[in-house]
């Protein structure tokens, strides 16, 4: 078993960021800033693992913005890693291929969706066990701790990787998902339990509102709700991060120990 | 006009909660407790116009319920009437009738929708022009003032007359609307464009799926937020009157005066 090594480490706004590596994957872990507000008094705190869009990377500002809502919001640790072939990571070849198409699609004004989705299946392959290694590691560091409750937070490509690993991870307890089509993910999500919150916007330009709405529809959550912002794909309001971090702080808690009688 | 008539007067919480008469109906005026952590340092604060769903009234336990979050939350003022024929108002025949047209429904396992939906466009005829009367007579009160930011929260017959109200006063700027047929109410909904947070069922057995996202989409708003919840009709969970009243903190400010240049 891999460990975490930290390469690097900086302070900002109560939220400590240190970078790592894990057996060659490159991640972030923020953290609250020890004697901030947000930090616990002692002891383990909850983990929110992130998983970042298609074509961006660990600290693509959305990363570190959504982060320090849950550090500093819930005191709660939030790592992110590179998704094969993304940020510091090489490409394969089919990374180059898959991509290329991707592009061609795009100038030539055809549905991005079919390349996306068959593409996104194939990192999840890659990443979900990437993923397990990572969660392995961090919870040998003192300030997470085995045993300790587990969030996942992942939009579009992040969701194409985080209902396969919430699917096959039963660490993971609670998730906020959103923006991807059905087709490989609507299978892993009927076997999803855990409460869910749903992100997806109305006018999505690249996917269609019922398969947005299928999607959603598949988890067997008893626990889900759907968030449906009007606007376009890439228009997802800030506001919905601080949905998440409410959503994590709602069910990323330690069990209350039963008082002892005495 | 008529003026609100205070009639009785309690505190819990931080919360001043007085009933009032405003020509003839009965209402009720949640306030922040002058001094509490929420009350305004001076001056008005917004206002929050709460509408009760079928066949309750105006102190049902999700009214005071959602206000105390409102009040104690953002230190804004909640009021709520009691709609034509429900709580302390007398019922006409035709109310009597189609009350009765319901529960007979109800008894034979046929669909209620048709009846509340005719009922309820009935039911908000009569109370639209109450409600602008009461708003009226509420923006006297030194304590809200005329011009100040006002909502509207209300699901199900709340609802059924919020949105003609909100698409008829162009004082209310934000509605939180939901668990609605859209048959009478799309039309209004396409007139609406102020920023709306819309409640459904995802498994509502009176509501269909489609029903109620067909009136989420007819909101003609630039900024408008679906918040759909895994449940039956009546397990609409109550984190979603913390959602509500995020959203009026968001929207019921009143405008920043532009520094003055000296």
């Amino acid at each position: 078993m891999h460990s975490v090594q930290f390469t690097a480490e900086t302070s900002s706004d109560g939220v400590v960021e240190r970078d790592f590596t894990m057996g060659g994957i490159p991640g972030v872990l923020w953290s609250p800033a020890p004697g901030s507000a947000s930090a616990a008094a002692s002891g383990p705190a909850p983990l929110v693992l992130m998983g970042h869009g298609g074509g961006t990377h660990k600290k693509w500002p959305a990363m570190p913005g959504r982060a320090h809502r849950i550090v500093y919001g819930c005191g709660f640790h939030v790592a992110c890693i590179d998704a094969p072939g993304h940020g510091d990571r090489p490409r394969t070849a089919y990374d180059e291929q898959e991509i290329a198409a991707l592009y061609r699609a795009r100038e030539a004004g055809e549905p991005e969706g079919p390349i996306v989705v068959r593409y996104n299946a194939h990192l999840a392959e890659r990443a979900v066990p990437e993923w397990q290694a990572t969660l392995d590691a961090l919870q040998e560091l003192p300030e997470i701790g085995a045993g300790g409750p587990v969030g996942y937070y992942g939009l579009n490509m992040g969701t194409a990787i985080g209902v396969p690993l919430t699917a096959a991870d039963p660490r993971i307890t609670a998730a906020v998902l959103g923006m991807h089509w059905p087709d490989a993910l609507a299978a892993p999500a009927r076997r999803i339990t855990v409460p869910v919150q749903f992100h997806l916007q109305w006018d999505d330009e690249h996917i269609p509102r019922e398969a947005g709405l299928a999607l959603f529809d598949a988890f067997a959550s008893t626990e889900k709700t759907l968030h449906a912002n009007a606007g376009r794909h890439k228009e997802h309001p800030r506001f919905e991060a601080d949905s998440a971090a409410r959503f994590f702080a709602r069910h990323l808690t330690r069990p209350v120990p039963a008082p002892v009688l005495s």
